[in-house]
């Protein structure tokens, strides 16, 4: 955790001018400005100085950052409430796996997915004697969001293949929406599940095949099914062809699994190459993660920032902003990583409220965001810091509107920075409504361009600035226990079983007849 | 704004357990479950007893709500700083709009909407003789969210018509794929901007008018274009076809205008009867809002309650749940609505720092959202309330998966409210990591099915607890001057006139050579 010496930065910091401190240049600037693996972090617009910096720093080594992350890269058991590692690193890596018993695993299903993606690709794969012209992924949480995002993001890097749809809703319309206009003969499904037991992916598996089964016949359904999960026997159990079911070891998380074989749907979509290149990225911020010195490490100084904003600048959320059409869902992506992995108030020894545990990850993408919640980001009486995502290339582009797009963002960086004090001289009626106090910190994350590469490098320095954070707040970030008991509350409400129930949520059952009153 | 009276109440009921709350019933349970316009509100899992309720409504009354939403209903001066009505809601009254001098306009344009819509659909509009097989909208805020959540709230409720696309960002891939495999002959471009002069839809638009001049001719290129503005002289001006040039006057907010023309791209993609059923929809919850004793007005209730939690709990963001497949954008735009319109400092006299304003507004659509950051509301430290939003046919409905859509929400909100606590003599290392405080207090809205009426009332019930919240926190909702200044700065920066900036922005855009160092 900070110290007092943190702390006491903290309180010396806030009541300087954070215009003051981003004036500093010099040393602030060298130790705030770094890069690694085509991205640049520039946290010179926080509230810090190389002082402040270097005791955040000195906090992180006595917490053990060093030996906690070589453990964690080197597969230790980092994951203590389900005693095992955290190595889904190990799919950026290939055989290379640093000091995972099962390389072999890795090895064997890379090259499984990468075949069965070419076969598709190719057309060679033909379960009705026609080509595949659509996937649709069938997965929840982590087995959707990573597919869903990647897609989006690299769509300009595919030239062609299969359209990729994405069904994660219970709700039907999900799923009809998914296939419509489809040629029934010419569609895959990939059922994507960590544990094959997710009720959502399986209950709308089973509405896809029902009607896959009623287009082209119950004995041709089950040849357009394809799986990814950690529990193949169960895959196999549900009728998919143990040729396509891929698995992968149990110790990737679910919210880290695109890597593995959850990612199927994108090494179909994007093709292999891409999905290699996209997996090359991430094992470059690897590499930086594992080898920087802390004052220059990615991972390190991004974590650090946001546990200096959570705990000793009290500020309880934080935004993400993602200048780029293409990246629309990033601020979704990073919330579940951040939010599933840190949102915790038990440490890891099991010591219940001892931590603040992350903060709340909301955003979206700009400059759309400017015209819906920014007016509350600049003129609320709340304070959030902005991590602004932007792509270098769009800064001296010769279109002009990705020039535009790059200047609103230092724009918005600047506007938060500095504010305006509108002089009621000259705007009698108006001032205080047109003034905005300013001083309000933000991040900024410059992707050279938005590239495979670059992509896996961004997403694999959100995770190990995760596991920074993890390290400082002393809770492990591998496992999500909060989520059981309202799997278990749905299973007494469509089991009717609810005498244990509160009076609202037996009412509201009766009400609505889902159970009788 | 709340009284003493209000926060001793407050006081009290913070050391009450929440399941003893829900528990109690009888004229609790009746006062705080209320329904009008095809909407319950079920807010009996609040922090809320009925003496609380009552002092709540007591401060509403003395704070004027009543003569305030009269004079918001019949076109009195609510927007003080820009000195106008708000009176979208002319828009869902035809004819028959209360004191509004301006039903002529409003009358006179819905009929050009709905005749140009009917003339699309029909084939009878063919600028390349060709029917219109594909709309584009370009717009950004509420010239974009507003259709973009509609359209895809109520595709299911499309039968035939032109496909709806929308471009918002100024990154040129995202008209490039809204104009992806469309016929160039057969695509029309509509321009929502209500000044006309916005830089990121003026850009987009150029460059739309450019790639369809590339492809079809500069001398047709300017028959596929319409607009939606309160600046029609500009839209003229830009080279729009006066004919297709759709006006709304200025007194329509930007984040109101879905109402105005600026829904035109859903009278047509949707047809003018599922848009005209959206209206009257959004119509009767205006009648109950303007007539419904307060004490059963949901627009009050839903209001009291988020000042409740925003000043008398401490809460600092709420959650939106919306459990329906085609309720993904819903979040966003209750965000944009809310944090807009409720993210200021000041109050309607300019009194600076006087006012907390409105909450922090995020989240997403239901189960997904429980697989991504539940956890962190189950098991973080901070306390956010969530509004569910769920569709009551789900919860008896023949489809098990509605079945299980509808029981996963209630469940949620019973695991909120009530937590767990694991015995260490069952659970001897795990018991702290799967116990849950509960406590956490979640309201739920439920549709009796998603039709276009229960989505139009439940957008007009939102803007009105918007307003009903700006009278209790005394901010005017209808502005938002802090999003002027981030215009400045961007237009300084794309001139080159930067000499006032902060050095960490100047070295900014000098390393990313959008201005030279």
């Amino acid at each position: 955790m900070l110290t007092t010496e943190n702390l006491n930065h903290a309180e010396r910091l806030k009541s300087e001018s954070l215009r003051a401190l981003a004036d500093t240049g010099g040393d602030r600037s060298e130790r705030l400005i770094r890069s690694a693996a085509g991205i640049e972090l520039d946290a010179s617009k926080q509230r810090l100085d190389v002082a402040a910096l270097d005791a955040l720093i000195g906090a992180a080594r006595d917490a053990g950052i060093e030996e906690k992350r070589d453990l964690l890269l080197s597969g230790g058991i980092v994951n203590g409430t389900e005693n095992r590692p955290a190595l889904h690193m190990a799919y950026r890596h290939g055989a290379n796996i640093p000091g995972s018993p099962e390389a072999e695993l890795v090895d064997r299903t890379q090259a499984q997915t990468r075949a069965f993606a070419e076969a598709v690709r190719s057309g060679a794969f033909q379960p009705s004697g026609k080509p595949i012209t659509r996937v649709v992924n069938i997965g929840i949480g982590g087995s959707d969001l990573g597919p869903r995002l990647i897609a989006d993001a690299l769509a300009d890097h595919v030239e062609s293949g299969p359209e990729l749809r994405f069904v994660a809703s219970l709700d039907p319309s999900d799923l009809k929406h998914a296939v419509a206009g489809c040629d029934p003969e010419a569609v895959l499904f990939i059922i994507a599940s960590k544990s094959f037991s997710t009720q959502e992916t399986l209950m709308s598996g089973e509405a896809a095949r029902d009607w896959l089964a009623g287009q082209i016949g119950a004995d041709k359904a089950g040849d357009h099914f394809a799986a990814a999960s950690a529990a193949p026997d169960k895959a196999k159990a549900f009728g998919i062809d143990p040729e396509r079911v891929f698995d992968f070891p149990d110790w990737v998380g679910g919210r880290y699994s695109v890597w593995s074989a959850v990612g199927l749907s994108l090494e179909i979509g994007l093709g292999p190459e891409v999905f290699a290149a996209f997996r090359d990225g991430a094992q470059a911020m690897d590499r930086h993660f594992a080898d920087a010195p802390l004052e220059q490490n990615l991972p390190i100084l991004k974590g650090l920032i946001d546990v200096w904003n959570r705990v000793a600048l009290n500020y309880p959320s934080r935004c993400v902003a993602a200048y780029s059409a293409r990246l629309g869902k990033l601020a979704d992506y990073f919330q579940q990583l951040e939010m599933e992995s840190l949102g915790k108030s038990v440490t890891t020894s099991g010591q219940p409220g001892q931590t603040p545990g992350g903060a709340l990850v909301w955003g979206g993408s700009g400059t759309e965001i400017q015209h819906s919640f920014f007016q509350w980001l600049h003129q609320g009486k709340d304070i959030v810091p902005v991590d602004f995502i932007g792509i270098g290339r769009h800064f001296a582009s010769a279109d002009p509107r990705e020039r535009a797009l790059a200047a609103n963002m230092a724009a918005q960086g600047a506007a938060l920075l500095d504010g305006r004090q509108v002089d009621p001289a000259d705007e009698p009626i108006l001032a205080a409504h047109k003034s905005m106090p300013g001083g309000r910190p933000s991040a900024t994350l410059i992707l050279d361009d938005l590239t495979p590469a670059t992509l896996g490098a961004l997403i694999a320095l959100q995770e190990h600035k995760v596991f920074v954070e993890s390290v400082m707040y002393g809770i492990n970030p591998f496992d999500q226990w909060g989520v059981e008991l309202g799997k278990v509350l749905t299973k007494g409400i469509l089991d009717g079983e609810i005498t244990e129930y509160d009076a609202s949520t037996k009412q509201l059952l009766a009400r609505t007849g889902l159970i009788g009153g």
